[in-house]
């Protein structure tokens, strides 16, 4: 079969996560967490289905749900995003990602990805008809904005950003949104921003939300995403927020690629939304997590970069190994017995920085046994 | 902002059923049942969360669910569909049906549906950048092979059908997928059947699933849907079966699109598929609303036009009114209480055969007062 994607094999993610199994490596890679979600979640989608909700909902989402996010971003960004108008609940961050481009990008448009880059960010864009131009982060991962406005060309129609940023950590800081407003506006650009690390930001640092910035938020479509937040990432349910112009071109395709999106679990996340304690500590247990993740891997020659939000730890390993990116992850798996993600691997053109990420987001006994392994490293 | 849809609006299920609900009508309209599902359906769900089955499934979908559809299928059909390499797992019908077209089809592609078309064909064909060439049924609702033969040109490359057949009931014959088959193969045509009213066939007929046919199963991707099949629409799981470069060409895709689906949900229909008697029975409950429901339209002056299979019955009215089906549908809606679909909005060039569509997948307390009203057209 011809494919639009030609150069497009299977995710990383799969990759690693089978060779792990495979290797019976504890899986430091995929992002998932391996504790239990809150039962007081579980149970509310319990109640929901008793209660009959398990027909189509609206082909927008359930306007509890709507309403609770609406609510949430406006309370926390100083928007004014409309429930019945301005949000959509989509099947997962990718999903609204997708969807987001196919509404605002087609044949002919270019649009600029910050790399490392997500790995669905390039397949989503070319599926649009659109053509990816890779922009590459500074040595520290940070925003590298000269790069950025010398890759805009009159064909430019959107950029996608992602803050917290998978893979590194790194979180944008206000400057860079104030940055992106400035080239948005200055270049007409829609924005697709993937927030889905929104409650993953620490030391007290603020998550800086395309939504907080009323110009950019005018041009922005801001994914996000409840199976991060709530420990559920199997659960596939999330929202796009956009204004009025934006969330009817989204609306117009979401309705016929995947029309509505698992009820009961709408209508369960919906109330447990009501209680902001869940998502309002999320930062701290990831803090912690993280301290003592770093302080643990400190021990080894396993140098740490900085880690601002998300759960993901990157690692420079260079003083371990000269292997390239995707061979020293793999060496890991099934040496070392712990799987990580090369980072080489969400770059157009391939980069060897010697980084490797790690998903903290597990047990602290997980943690504590792959830390064992790894300091062999040391 | 420009978009890839630009004759393409609110679906018509959205709007009718937003009109019922304005109007305290009974919502015959959009199909999905009023009654609860199966308690233990809803609690596999419940113990599938409780096992921990919260955190990403394989993308391909739970192993144990793909076996399970693959054990269904050759058992029924006769296949040899392999359960790790032919069967992936969707975010319902919808979503299987827009990657399937996207799987095989791009841009200069021509792809023929059948008329009365389901509303999600036409966007998705035209998002995959080809073209849908609508064939209008024959006026008692049987797939007109001759006007399909002379619709094919050298572009057309697919060829989308659906049996049981949404809006009409019809359900195609043995004869008919001979018919399919010749044509695929003689012009190398891909199939993408929407079977998801597959265990929805009355009167001892057999359901005629494209993976019958050794030929035929080798070029189409079989879509169907649990939503359906277990009285939960709004679960919005379902499943694509295909040989192994279409599925490859399937889930290059899938992986960037919507990744994976609902896990709890997947383990619990997994389970749930153990007992065949919940899908074995479902024609015969059906086939018992339809009779009531035939029996009791049968004292109106609305005719009533064959139903083989589906939860829908379409009936002529123009005995009634010669309002065109759109504003009749409404009239009936606001002045009678009982909402239909107008089949006049699934063909690409309006077309009014005085036919509307009524969903009988409801209580039959629910069905008694929608025919209390209906009965005013005596
Ligand atoms: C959809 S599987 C990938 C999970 C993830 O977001 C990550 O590991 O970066
Ligand atoms: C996705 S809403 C439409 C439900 C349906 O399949 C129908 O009513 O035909």
């Amino acid at each position: 079969l011809p494919t639009k994607l030609p150069h497009t094999g299977t995710t990383i993610f799969t990759v690693m996560s089978a060779l792990a199994a495979e290797h019976g490596a504890i899986n430091l890679g995929q992002g998932f967490p391996d504790f239990e979600a809150d039962p007081a979640l579980l149970q509310a989608v319990t109640s929901a289905m008793a209660a009959g909700h398990n027909q189509y909902p609206p082909m927008t989402g359930v306007p509890a749900l709507r309403q609770a996010v609406a609510a949430k971003l406006n309370d926390l960004y100083g928007s004014a995003y409309d429930a019945d108008r301005d949000i959509t609940i989509t099947a997962g961050g990718t999903q609204g990602l997708i969807t987001a481009l196919h509404a605002c990008v087609g044949a002919g448009d270019e649009v600029i990805i910050i790399e490392p880059a997500y790995d669905s960010y390039d397949p989503a864009i070319r599926l649009a008809g659109a053509v990816p131009v890779g922009v590459a982060m500074t040595p520290d991962y940070r925003i590298d904005w000269p790069a950025v406005r010398a890759a805009i060309t009159p064909r430019t129609r959107a950029l996608v950003i992602n803050t917290p940023h998978n893979p590194s950590g790194r979180v944008a800081t206000h400057d860079d949104l104030i940055e992106l407003e400035r080239i948005a506006e200055q270049h007409d650009l829609f924005v697709v921003s993937d927030e889905v690390y929104e409650h993953m930001v620490f030391d007290e640092a603020p998550h800086q939300s395309v939504a907080r910035f009323a110009a950019l938020r005018e041009r922005s479509f801001l994914i996000s995403s409840f199976g991060k937040t709530f420990h559920v990432t199997g659960w596939k349910v999330g929202f796009v927020a956009a204004p009025p112009a934006l969330s009817a071109a989204f609306r117009r395709l979401h309705q016929y690629t995947v029309f509505t999106v698992h009820t009961p679990t709408q209508h369960a996340i919906a109330a447990y939304l009501a209680d902001p304690a869940p998502w309002q500590g999320l930062s701290a247990f990831y803090q912690a997590k993280r301290d003592a993740f770093r302080a643990a891997l400190s021990h080894t020659q396993l140098k740490l970069l900085p880690c601002e939000g998300t759960y993901f730890q990157t690692v420079d390993y260079r003083a371990v190994s000269d292997l390239p990116e995707l061979d020293f992850a793999k060496w890991l798996t099934t040496e070392i017995g712990v799987a990580a993600i090369p980072l080489s691997v969400f770059y157009q053109r391939p980069q060897e920085r010697g980084h490797v990420r790690f998903c903290f987001a597990k047990r602290d006994t997980t943690l504590a046994e792959a830390i064992r392994r790894l300091e062999k490293l040391a």
